[in-house]
């Protein structure tokens, strides 16, 4: 049987305020895209600029800012992409996870504990003295490493490799393939050959944090590897031995950080940004796809470009760089000129 | 017993003209590389430019075009690559592949549906209502989520992770590692925080696609995900909710598409590209390796760097970088001889 | 109980001279970094410029090179890195393992071999006519295709995939997640589709290799693919189908290689550098970071950039480039005064 809510329902779920014909009494099944959505379901306009769109939405219902108008059902709110989340976590499908408990499948060390609720599915590997939060789902064919700890309301999805001695918080999300605990990329030249440098270190993922598919986050060559809290990290990123990552920042995918590099709160990086190592990346800094940061960047700071330059320079530059043509030619010109009037 | 063809029935089945020396006799037991390849080999040469080396090569034939000159035995095709293409898949060893069946260890769902003549090999897990097309193969340790389907004679190797409620067509091959049905990467900012948007949508991925090792796919938002017919994706590509790829593009290793991206037909994509958001690539556009996609590009369109300009434009741009120092000594000339002159 | 050892014993251990009050006797029970190494910990300073943090160290005693003066414990070496990988190994914590033996789980074909002293542990999939060499550990949840042979001493970690005919050799380490001998990425164009072209090669991994987590690997599509001894390669490195890598050359993360790539002994590649195919890099090479090759580099030259350029060129355009706006405004003074001069 499918969720259903009034509008009016929703509003108070959303703190929007209810607007239009009969709308209280609207009822809504599930949310769509603004060009998709047909009827039963609701969707959102967060920008003025997509207000064309909407007039041609088959939707039952739209969530709007304040500052557009419109005549039929809708939400009115301040931050419509909030309000559509909120409605959309009422109506998105469960995802299927094992029950609780252990697969008679999975192999789970006798000294590991598995808290209450928790739920380990087939073919996993729990090692000794690990330790699974309550609820903490681990849906298939995890490695868990000796004494990594994994805390409450975590999902590992289908082959995430945790190695031993990690720890990782509450309500964590680990997407499939991610790999953390390998050794960090650490060698001494010794004659022709090199050798290993020992990683001993570990890895901290503080709570709430969510690490994206194929994802690698090296333990620490001696100490640890961080993740903040709330830390978001996309697809495919590379996150080095003692690399540091404040609370809340947000990395995009198939980007690298190389070894020991710090990252501040709230920073943002784009995807395929790559970092020199032992670099310091203030709070709220931006870093813009591709850059190639080889520099600190203080906080607040706002970098583009390989290698990166502060934003405005680097945008004047890339402006200047797309008229060489014309500067060679006025060069030429000068030249032409001058010789003429050198010539009197 | 190795396989053994005449080169008469290798100029049948590549419809190829045989010319020299009691050349159809000859008889040919694989494919091997111009420079490598030994007696009782086959081997081409696709263009004129290496001809050269095709004097010193040990294989009892060649496939050549029909510009190129050679008295020994040999085919002559307009397209000698592929039909070098046809011998080869007649001489491939055959890849090992676990028997028709569920394999003992296998843990498939009782609401799964495993079609005659599929395999589904050792530590595969197979979720509920999943169909497993017929005479598909798992090779091992594939995860098929709840609902996914997966259609006829495709191939999943080991380590593939498909998530829940996806479509797979017909002919797919999936390489190792690869992730289907992430989570896309979507956040809502409430106040410190991020908030989840749920990621509600699915993916299509339509038949005779190839998906490289390691590569990510994330789900829609809403909606779905799309890679058209005949795709081929390379290893390490990172494709984000809601992308949709059209019909037999090609997309090389360690590329990342955003959030929203259409790319049309026939388009070309080098490795280590990245595409901003919500931009639309038209048919046949050609995006160069390493480019940093920031606008839409046209049907037919190439482009090259980071930010991406027409291929062109881009290369004169270059040039011009190159004279940099030059041009800067001209104006320094210039400065001078003009000072001169006012001196006067 | 922890590992002990004196200052002496470590001075012999590591051929350095000890240093200062009481040196010879003073415990070490394990390593620490510089800045948080405590009593009983043994540290390093390798080079001057960190000789003002010394001062401020807990550590029990430190490694310090002969230009450094001190006055407490210490070992002095020339190679204090050197010295401090070979104390590290004594105290590094030892990697869990599986036993010896294969694991009940394991799917291992009758006619594999696993030698004497090996571990396939839980979860594993070993071939028909596989070799797992003496010493082996298979970690977890390893995927070994028929008829590849890995040789002593060997560890594969959870979720390595290495497919079929395939040769690895001595004390490799493969980190989880990599995946060795999928298909190269080959397909000729047939009308409007593309046709596979069969990937029928291997790939030969010499000994003493460090292969990182979710390193793709292809098999070549005739002949082999190889990574010559004691290579070390980074995370997410995407190798192409007939790649050969020379010995002790160094990869660092994301880098991708096209097919046909050949580089040589002792190269350094920095990080989400990408190489076009079918390019020579000679000896003592070096790659820097988010470099794009398009051309052959010489033994022993250094490139920067996209396309790349020798270092030092690419250095002082760049530094041109920082004044392109500087150098628009002198071309502008310069035709002020020009058209001033002209109109006399």
């Amino acid at each position: 049987m499918p969720n259903e809510k009034t509008l009016r329902e929703l509003g108070t779920l959303t703190g929007s305020e209810v607007r239009g014909p009969g709308a209280e009494a609207v009822v809504i099944t599930g949310v769509g895209p603004l060009d998709q959505a047909g009827p039963g379901l609701l969707t959102f306009v967060a920008d003025k600029k997509h207000r064309p769109q909407l007039s041609a939405t088959q939707a039952s219902a739209v969530i709007i800012p304040p500052d557009i108008d419109w005549d039929k059902p809708c939400l009115v709110n301040r931050n419509p992409y909030l309000a559509f989340a909120k409605v959309a976590e009422l109506f998105a499908p469960p995802v299927p996870f094992p029950p609780a408990g252990v697969h008679p499948s999975a192999v789970v060390h006798p000294e590991a504990v598995v808290e209450p609720g928790a739920a380990v599915g087939p073919f996993c590997v729990v090692g000794a003295r690990a330790v699974i939060g309550a609820r903490t789902v681990l849906v298939a064919q995890v490695f868990i490493g000796d004494d990594t700890q994994v805390g409450g309301d975590c999902i590992l999805y289908p082959q995430v490799v945790v190695r031993e001695r990690i720890r990782i918080g509450q309500r964590v999300i680990i997407h499939p393939g991610a790999v953390l605990g390998a050794d960090g990329f650490g060698f001494v030249p010794e004659g022709e050959h090199y050798r290993k440098l020992p990683q001993i270190g570990t890895i901290v993922i503080e709570d709430d944090v969510e690490i994206g598919a194929a994802v690698t986050i090296d333990r620490a060559t001696l100490g640890e590897t961080r993740l903040g809290q709330g830390c978001k990290i996309d697809n495919l990123v590379q996150i080095a031995h003692n690399v540091q990552i404040g609370p809340h920042t947000v990395v995009a995918a198939q980007t690298g950080f190389s070894g020991s590099t710090i990252l501040g709160r709230h920073v943002m990086v784009g995807g395929q940004v790559g970092t020199a190592g032992h670099l310091t990346v203030g709070d709220n800094a931006v870093l813009a796809a591709q850059s190639g940061i080889l520099r600190d960047v203080e906080p607040g700071g706002a970098v583009f470009g390989c290698p990166a330059r502060p934003h405005r320079e680097a945008m004047r530059l890339l402006a200047e760089y797309g008229k060489l043509t014309e500067m060679r030619r006025r060069i030429e010109q000068l030249e032409k000129r001058l010789k003429a009037l050198e010539g009197k």
